[in-house]
């Protein structure tokens, strides 16, 4: 394909083995295989240690492998497509919420960065409501989500003061809003402590990170920082729902 | 912050270590300066260098460092918001589109998964477009656009048959058409060597891998593969221009 071909610019030796390796993959693995191990592969590739490794981290950020202690490294499963926005015009309402689950509410002051998103006063309380998101049996995503008491005016302290209660009302008062839309930005990141062990990584694992602004006419109302597993996730922004499904069956018989 | 800090979990060394070294990062050092080398570090702080370069690693992960061979270890500058999608109700062109610069185009046949994605046979004869997008001076992402001939009858084979001219001429042809809208997936991904050239990277550096489907009321009339370099880019993904403007100013102003 010309200019889309690797052979057509010089690459290192782990470049060309993880290509090599990449159809072995397809062709002589299946999902869920332990590879061999390293000296095996090594000697059968004919390639220094060194190089197959980084060969095998290349395909491991490619979502092709998976390492985990005790086990091994695996062949991976085609990744799960999270849908992280629906249809267009549902401004408001966001179309994935339902796939949170609500874990706990706290009532805490926003970091910096957050409290600039809201622009809010540092030192405002905010309730803090932290979810996961589960996908295939898995879970996917980590969120925290930062409501200024002022967004949610309506919210009863008596009927539930924190818990997973306390987190459901905080997002159906949310939800009750005018709110006008979302922005959100994606990027790479490392996971928290505290995200890790949602996501079954370790600290530091690649994961991408969705910050939410949830815009109303005044303002923006909250902002939500989700962490997903890169390793496992591809994140989907859909036009409409159905054309989502539609592409997901596609690239599931495709792969 | 309650379940917010890291500390609420037993953490690994180097992940204590990386969160230590941020604050000082913050502190003490400034945008592109280069930090002390490995030995200096690891004794400053008091750990092993083993320790020490996983929470650089760590730090150049969340684009907080850049490591380039000659220079060292500097402190990044903020990531560069780029633009995935812009105005909502602009489902046609893609706003972004200005932002990108035509390099070539190829006649070729797609990849399997692209072939899926367009519903089109393999063995279908595509214009590839290949783009670079550069944000501040700096190129932020490598694209293939997938137009298949039967998506563009009109374009003139005389006027141009290669080069960026022929480029220009397939993009014209694929936004004249009535698109319906566009869905995107974005997932982790490595840096293909040639797409690695373009972003002045190693081949297998960490990308952000964005896969746009153009839709047209009969099905998919183009698919666009655009890699973005994880360590300088942060996508969004706005409701409305001006809003994604302001949410990048106050970015600004917080950082």
């Amino acid at each position: 394909m010309g200019t889309t071909q690797p052979g057509s610019v010089q690459e290192p030796k782990y470049w060309h083995l993880k290509t090599v390796l990449s159809e072995a993959l397809d062709s002589d693995f299946t999902v869920g295989e332990v590879l061999p191990n390293e000296r095996d592969l090594a000697a059968r590739f004919g390639v220094a240690r060194a190089t197959l490794r980084q060969a095998l981290e290349q395909l491991e950020l490619e979502g092709r492998l998976q390492r985990r202690r005790g086990v091994g490294t695996t062949v991976a499963p085609p990744r799960v497509g999270v849908a992280v926005t629906g249809a267009r015009h549902s401004g408001a309402a966001d179309d994935a919420d339902e796939a949170w689950q609500p874990l706990d509410c706290t009532t805490a002051e926003a970091p910096a960065a957050v409290c600039a998103m809201l622009d809010a006063d540092a030192g405002e309380p905010l309730h803090v409501v932290r979810r996961i998101r589960v996908a295939q049996g898995q879970v996917v995503a980590a969120e925290l989500l930062y409501v200024p008491a002022s967004s949610v005016p309506e919210l009863s302290g008596i009927e539930a003061p924190s818990g997973p209660v306390r987190a459901r009302n905080v997002v159906r008062e949310l939800h009750r809003l005018d709110l006008v839309g979302q922005d959100r930005s994606v990027e790479l990141g490392s996971a928290r402590a505290d995200d890790a062990k949602e996501l079954d990584r370790l600290p530091g694992a690649p994961v991408l990170v969705v910050t939410t602004r949830y815009l109303a006419p005044a303002g923006t109302a909250a902002v939500s920082v989700a962490t997903y597993r890169a390793d496992t996730c591809r994140l989907t922004f859909g036009d409409s729902g159905a054309l989502e499904i539609s592409h997901e069956e596609q690239e599931r018989r495709a792969s």
